[in-house]
């Protein structure tokens, strides 16, 4: 039974949280659970666009080969792509660094009845700093407050912020890198500075046990999802976002009677 | 055996144009055939993704209820949404009114790897100044030489353009607005300006004749889909996509002996 509180950020100590190495359930278990919360994850997107009254934000995080990428693609599969929208965070471009660091992110932010997925976000601009030590504490303690401000006032005008930092251990992170570089079809995946960045990882696991902690909020909440195993993260995340845009009950909208028999009149002589 | 050729716009008359009512193949046959189509596509939409060379610029037009929406849920059901990015046009913002009738168009075009999809565009920008005679004709004539120049350039620059008008019956339109009203999951989907809007068959069906035929090139096609049958559609629009795609070749990039034997080296001592 999965429960959205088992995952918030409780310590700032992430060597203490499960990245979901050992299991008891099969792998066919968890995706056949998976396959029908997928189904009603779309169906209740499908709700929310059409009652275009909700907005969703959904933050994805983690280090690299944390498993970003694939979660959108499997957890998002029976959603609808129109309604949907995925907005990849890379390296600031000129344009964007000469403004603050939150403009390029707050354009990105859903309209009423859109679902968007922030792959990677401005979290970067948090951790980053953090672990190149770019930027002084003081410095990166106002950020928190910006970010915490800045989603704050995104959840107060209509917005459901759900936020997801997917949690792999060092060992799993260096299978994955030999995997991307021992199949040629996944060569496009690595990246040479994934390997400098990796150097940093105690200082990585530092800096999110740090952010994580001072921007949780139960109503914009960090889910600290297990990433070993794939399966089972995609079922986490899914009946996550499932329960958490359920109780927005979206509905579809419908005429109300008077409107309703003037229309089937009108129909008649079509 | 579907032939893009078949569907190109050959003719003024729509009327000539077969909007697939009748038809000797199942229903089931359709969509099985349409399901090995589908993933393909999807296959290929991610290599293209991933080489991110490529730009995929695809546009869908038709009068209400014509399967626009449907098109985007079922056509791209198997794309990854990364890299896919559905746009609906609708009536134009205050802002949007105060640029050219291309601007808000231009801003959405694909950026390399990316398949983009526009659901109505700038055609509305000829189709509604010709059926509400907004515009003179010599004003219609000088937007359509905009708009071929303007996608001549796209494609000059890398753009993969694919314009799709889905064509149904008058009897066919007829029976989706009752759908929609009799199905209260499908009043959401009802605008009471449709029934005005039919008021102008004849209009849509000669304005879309002409706005077809002259804006119509072999390297950035028009296909006049029958979409009466919503199986045959799909079926007809993803076989259509996936040769186009397909003559692309894309590949999934690869790392040259060289610096795979130093990434080797390097992965070693992780």
């Amino acid at each position: 039974m999965i429960k959205e509180k088992h995952f918030y950020p409780k310590t700032k100590n992430l060597a203490k949280v499960s990245t979901g190495e050992a299991k008891d359930v099969s792998k066919k278990a968890l995706k056949s659970e998976f396959e029908v919360i997928s189904e009603k994850l779309g169906r209740v997107q499908e709700l929310i666009f059409a009652e275009a009254k909700h907005k969703v934000l959904i933050i994805l995080q983690g280090l690299d080969t944390s498993g970003k990428d694939g979660t959108v693609k499997h957890v998002f599969s029976a959603t609808n792509p129109q309604g949907l929208r995925v907005v990849s965070f890379k390296r600031p471009t000129e344009l964007e660094l000469r403004h603050d660091y939150l403009w390029r992110i707050h354009k990105q932010t859903p309209e009423r009845g859109e679902m968007v997925i922030f792959n990677r976000s401005h979290y970067e601009d948090l951790i980053m700093p953090l672990v190149h030590k770019t930027l002084s504490l003081k410095e990166i303690r106002d950020r928190i407050a910006d970010v915490n401000a800045f989603e704050k006032m995104l959840v107060r005008e209509g917005v459901t912020v759900l936020k997801f930092f997917l949690h792999i251990s060092r060992k799993e992170q260096a299978s994955r890198l030999r995997e991307r570089i021992e199949n040629p079809e996944k060569h496009w995946k690595f990246e040479l500075s994934d390997l400098a960045e990796r150097r940093h990882w105690n200082d990585y696991q530092k800096a999110y046990g740090e952010v994580l902690q001072s921007t949780h909020h139960e109503d914009r909440p960090w889910f600290i999802v297990p990433g070993d195993d794939k399966n089972l993260r995609n079922l986490i995340i899914s009946t996550i976002l499932l329960e958490r845009l359920e109780k927005l009950k979206p509905v579809l909208p419908a005429f109300d009677g008077k409107t309703l028999a003037k229309i089937k009149k009108e129909l008649k002589d079509l």
